[in-house]
């Protein structure tokens, strides 16, 4: 059994996975020898952002296709995981992952999952597998696990009152800390919805992996 | 004064900068408090490969823009690097430093540099600057440095005597360790041309970033 599926949204913090954050949990599941596999939804980005003007690109791009690119090849779609295969699973952030996992980038507190996410993230959940939620990926909590679950995005007020306006507890957490909730062993990290620099993620994120594993 | 200017060649191992060598990168360089900016060139790539089927797709990106999505948008065009304001340069791998930085992936030893590569890898060079070549970016160094310059790319027959031919001396080098030549302060390691598992090219990358600290 693989221990643990990791699912990216794209490649590059305004429209995919947050490639720093993808990599350092990577890397921090391998430091723990905790084999992986990558998984990405197969269909097209909301959009394409242009990183080096920060604005739109008139493209269409295949989240699976551009995560590819973190997962150096080796990745699924996200319809053929099975969540019995696994020992946990970690949502890394970034833009794409309110994008293309979620509509949260575009609905706020009205947000609806993606089917396949829906289906693996409370497959997880409902086994009381362990899940670690990395940036803005927490924003999916609420609709994955019970009333009053705890997570963080950091500290940012206006997306924390989106949080509990959809019935989380958000507790407000520093850039190298992380927030767990014991009950559904679910794990939340802010990473660069505060991270100045990429150790300060790495610091996080490697608290994150270290709850997890605590877990397994 | 920024420490380090690392030069990115896209985005994705196949046609670009390898990602998780570029992110170890600048995790490794963060962790020593050596500040860092990135460059790319401002170019087409070569090709556009899709990393999920592993073939070409009909499409062109600019070295720079894909660059940016590693950079989280923080990049500069290369022909903008002023070697002078920065005491190191790192070159990161992937198939983008042998097909955007220089053309190695298509001419092997008959190949050329990009002129704004040999613009900046040559300036380091004679101002003494330490120099980190990642993966298959050795293959530039005996295109900047004199004959006889000591490298590595890990321990690949083929493409150790193409470094052969072209005056380099290359020294085999397991997947853990660097290979420095003091008297030119450049220094490789062969992440991804011989890593199985990422904390194996960070283990490298580490050696690397701390060979280039303990020469500033």
């Amino acid at each position: 059994m693989t221990d643990v599926a990791v699912v990216l949204s794209g490649c590059g913090f305004l429209d995919g996975a947050e490639i720093h954050e993808s990599v350092l949990t990577l890397l921090a599941l391998d430091t723990h020898n905790l084999s992986y596999q990558c998984y990405a939804p197969d269909k097209p980005q909301m959009d394409v952002v242009n990183h080096a003007a920060g604005e739109p690109a008139d493209e269409s791009r295949n989240v699976l296709v551009e995560a590819a690119r973190i997962a150096r090849g080796n990745i699924r779609p996200l319809s053929e995981l099975d969540p019995d295969s696994y020992r946990a699973i970690v949502f890394p952030g970034g833009y794409g992952a309110a994008k293309n996992l979620c509509n949260f980038a575009v609905a706020g507190a009205d947000m609806v999952l993606d089917p396949q996410v829906e289906r693996v993230a409370k497959a997880f959940a409902t086994r009381g597998k362990p899940a670690g939620y990395i940036c803005i990926a927490p924003a999916m909590i609420s609709r994955i696990y019970p009333q009053g679950v705890r997570c963080t995005i950091g500290t940012d007020e206006g997306t924390a009152a989106a949080l509990t306006a959809m019935g989380a507890e958000h507790v407000a957490c520093p850039v190298d800390d992380a927030v767990s909730d014991e009950r559904y062993k679910v794990v939340s990290t802010p990473a660069y919805m505060l991270a100045q620099r990429i150790s300060e993620a790495s610091a996080g994120i490697g608290k994150l992996i270290q709850q997890i594993a605590d877990w397994l």
